[in-house]
């Protein structure tokens, strides 16, 4: 028998040999939110996305698809400041670009085009003032941070970087982490950000609906809230909750489908999104990756209730970095079934690792904060 | 407080009004399998689609498509048969051109063109012959038995039509229906055939994957199998079986993009699939519909793990009937949450009402019946 499949060492998407995470976010000064950069190996990295979300913002993600041009993305950026955060993505660009990274447009090590995709969450306004959100800077500072290579920063779960605005049904968000390490030594690891719409728990019990895909690696396993619990957390996921709504703003920016006037969100929800990438050693064509950026929204789909709903901006980016061999159809089967499973485990991680925290804008507390009962005694 | 969503009177599909539903199956002289209608009010219904399987067989979804021309679906059609099984789309749409129902292309009453989206789902050879499929008769007279507008049988679980042939994780599958009526009124149903790559219960305690979305109208909730109950599920689904494989076949032929020598599925994985027409009383654009058909994934993802691979030909269907008014965002949210909502539901309760049946091929055995213990006593 082969062996079982176990998380990597850092059960993080940096298990995944030769990717880089760096974060980069602010809590101050009306600030709350940042920027997430996943940075791909000197070779680059074969990608892939899938836009499920019905309020999307993304940049560079047409490239991706499997009859575009190009094969090798340079990184991902993950970032808060809805469609305007998408600048944060051209700071990294810049810098990757003077240091000769990139899609070659001509002979000089300086003519480069570095490929990187990017999505964003919603999370303006909520440090209190809504033109404080990432720009250029912030993705020069995640990228340097990612450069930094400190394994514990890189595999950070919670308030960091794009996680650092997030909110999930309300509830603080987060950034979070899971690996998977299957029996043949192939690597299938996650980031994920919480910043949706749904909930993450079951409102009949509390408990999270993840919580049965955890594993003995992803730390203990919350039990059940108390009666009181419950209510305190159904006090502030459940519909309606104007005080927040107008927190963080009542129509959705990236999402221009609706004229304003008639994009009013039902009472208390405000545009949210759940981000992943989703990473793995083995080698995919683009249509793989494709296939790969698909399934992670099945893992989405068990963690939170509702998910890609038309006030949510849901992505998954893809990247195989090739350093093992192309899957067979059962080898590629695993790699599926451990995305999704993994991306669940993330979610549950990033919601478990969110603070609570307090702005001008209000408090925006966390389920274990909300909840503190369900965490066991380690 | 308005009142809450409750299943409608058959907590079926075609508590939609206007809907009706007809199955056709054989389960004797090499058959095992069927095919299964979906029939529009007499104006027709506005439709979408979502493909997320990696081996779908379809007919007629591209014209789905909100980009493209036609406006008005005559009739959806679920079929075993593999891509064979298409053929009994053919059935139904000769009976209704020949009775002037479909798209108009002149002036005479019989110059229509019927208007049959239609997927498959791979079951060849269950019954004993490879040869013994759906052909355009089993349409006819499925769409004859819809007509017939025997509420009971319209509303019928387990293995009818396109259930007759289905298995899930190598146990018998089936069809399933659940419906939920939304406090405006708004009613959201769904249709699903449960034959999935995947299982729709935890490897580790046997509980089913969506026993936590049941309502009580649903019926009682399966409590967890006994120990040796776990290890019959366990025998039966886990992989390696070869037993079974070499039953349904080893090589997906409603998927071509690998050649049949490289195709081999993992032992005892064969080609499945899950297919669901999910409908509703509101009035959508064909825009909306598509977004809905999406969100009915991750009401599969809820109940079957994993979902999605390269091994299913997973499709949904939707319908907006248009009897009631289009809805808001808040409306349409609460659409979209109740959508996936009741394909859970539909997919346990198609596993819960399948039967153990022995063919020439083999004996299939249904979850029910190899862990009777789940079910308590009514």
């Amino acid at each position: 028998m082969p062996a079982e499949p176990t998380p990597g060492p850092y059960n993080a998407l940096i298990d995944v040999p030769g990717i880089r995470v760096g974060h980069y976010g602010r809590s101050s000064d009306g600030y709350l939110g940042g920027t997430s950069v996943v940075l791909a190996p000197a070779g680059g990295m074969t990608g892939g996305v899938d836009v499920r979300g019905g309020g999307p913002g993304t940049r560079e993600t047409d490239l991706l698809d499997p009859i575009a041009a190009v094969e090798s993305v340079n990184a991902f950026v993950l970032t808060g400041g809805s469609a305007y955060g998408l600048a944060s993505a051209g700071g990294v660009a810049d810098t990757l670009g003077r240091d000769g990274i990139g899609f070659r447009v001509g002979p000089a090590a300086h003519e480069v085009v570095p490929i990187v995709p990017a999505a964003v969450i919603f999370d303006l306004g909520r440090g209190g003032d809504f033109h404080a959100r990432p720009d250029a800077e912030f993705g020069s500072r995640a990228l340097a941070h990612a450069r930094s290579e400190d394994p514990e920063a890189m595999a950070a779960n919670g308030n960091v970087g794009v996680g650092v605005g997030a909110l999930t049904a309300r509830m603080r968000g987060g950034v979070g982490n899971a690996s998977l390490v299957l029996a043949d030594g192939t690597t299938v690891a996650a980031l994920v950000v919480a910043n949706a719409t749904g909930s993450p728990f079951d409102p009949a019990t509390g408990t999270l609906w993840g919580a049965g895909y955890l594993r003995q690696e992803d730390g203990p396993v919350p039990v059940p809230p108390s009666a009181s619990e419950l209510a305190a957390l159904l006090a502030v996921t459940a519909r309606p909750n104007p005080a927040l709504a107008s927190v963080s703003g009542r129509v959705d920016p990236v999402s221009p489908a609706e004229p304003a006037e008639s994009a009013d969100p039902p009472p208390g929800l405000v545009s949210h999104t759940t981000l992943a990438v989703i990473a793995t050693d083995a080698t995919l064509t683009k249509a793989q990756c494709k296939k790969l950026a698909g399934i992670v929204h099945d893992g989405m789909a068990r963690a939170l209730n509702p998910v890609h709903t038309m006030f949510d901006g849901d992505v998954a980016f893809a990247a195989a970095t090739g350093a093992r061999p192309a899957p067979d159809v059962t080898a590629f089967f695993e790699i599926l079934t451990a995305a999704a499973d993994v991306v669940t485990r993330a979610i549950v991680r990033a919601v478990l690792s969110a603070e609570s925290v307090t702005t001008p804008a209000g408090t925006f507390r966390s389920y274990s904060d909300l909840a503190p009962s369900t965490r066991p005694p380690r």
